[in-house]
């Protein structure tokens, strides 16, 4: 029979998953809606933000209650500790597909610059990378959460040739601009979620390897802190 | 005569303290390289940050370590949970001054596009929330909090107007569009700064007066959450 400090532990595992489940939900909802142009989704994903604000409210309680009322040892200490910190960058994908669902809105005042190629594939990257830095933490993986680090920088990659072409268009043709410039920013944002999903990747390897993985992560990650 | 944990406690606020400068320091200093076109400036926000990531992690360490040795009373522990959700933010705030000084290094391969106004505006601002956001956490302030709170949407106001007179540079001039976008990223980025210290903010009222404070201000900043 669990005791009360492990059926606690169990409960903030699932509550982190459903966190996470609600930001790939976002994420996802907000790209359907900008390569769907589907003005209500947008909408949806603007109205689902703050559900996402409560439970990361209901989590960071119970990381608290936990450290409060129990001695956690230290491998659950660690756990908690980070659990608050990848709350805290699940809350803040939630923000980014809020700002990719209002550059929707945007885009949909004006008809389609282009069929989107990189744009959804970088997405299709990023939403994988999110769905599977949760996984890592869930299930201590560091293995995974390496190769999450290390796509970071196709990301980056990704995001600086949809910046390129972007700009092509936009010199090509000034009607162009305030579409393309929307677009640029949709790419940032997905970028941003990229940086989140590798923040929970390092902070997974920081879990289960100690300090000094996350300090050398850093230190070869810096160039790509975008 | 102090107890021990009485003495972690004031160190954790000193490196707190410290962080918060450092990363004060980096935008400042990259806010200055963009106005003064200063590239060894530049390079040295982006040489600086590997300290900022380092005290990050010497932070949580610290931060479990009190967790560990320690049973903190209520109060303590919600300080010592906020200080690793605030770290982080403190950590993402030196990404930030490290994206401003690529766009920085951008910008310098070009003449200058225009004389700067609104951005050195919005960078003052930015760094005063900043900086305030911290003092704020150290004192347990609210009042100052709130009012951290209430400038988020000020900054908005900024960034979007200086999107929209950007965006009448690159349709007048397409020879300006890569400064101009490289402009409207820089706004971006201090606009997340901003965003930074709202949440830092934000999270010292949940310190001081509890969970519904936050749960409240999330709900009427979720259109702010660029």
């Amino acid at each position: 029979m669990e005791s009360r400090s492990e059926q606690e532990l169990a409960a903030l595992k699932q509550e982190l998953v459903r966190m996470a489940g609600l930001a790939e939900q976002a994420i996802g909802q907000a790209i359907c809606a900008l390569l769907a142009r589907d003005l209500e989704l947008a909408e949806e994903v603007l109205r689902g933000d703050a559900a996402i604000n409560r439970l990361e409210v209901v989590i960071d309680e119970r990381c608290l209650r936990m450290l409060a009322l129990y001695q956690p040892e230290a491998s659950d200490l660690r756990f908690i500790a980070m659990a608050l910190k990848i709350n805290n960058d699940l809350e803040r994908i939630g923000d980014q597909a809020v700002n990719l669902a209002e550059r929707t809105l945007e885009l949909l005042k004006e008809p389609r610059l282009k069929p989107l190629i990189d744009i959804p594939h970088m997405a299709e990257m990023v939403q994988l990378m999110l769905k599977q830095s949760v996984e890592a933490f869930v299930q201590r993986d560091t293995g995974l959460a390496r190769s999450i680090c290390q796509r970071d920088d196709v990301i980056d990659a990704l995001d600086d040739q949809i910046v390129r072409e972007l700009l092509t268009y936009m010199m090509q043709d000034p009607q162009t601009i305030t579409r393309a410039v929307n677009l640029i920013l949709v790419s940032r944002h997905l970028e941003r979620v990229a940086d989140h999903a590798t923040n929970i990747a390092e902070d997974v390897i920081y879990l289960v390897e100690g300090k000094h993985v996350k300090h050398h992560l850093d230190a070869i990650t810096i160039g790509d802190s975008h």
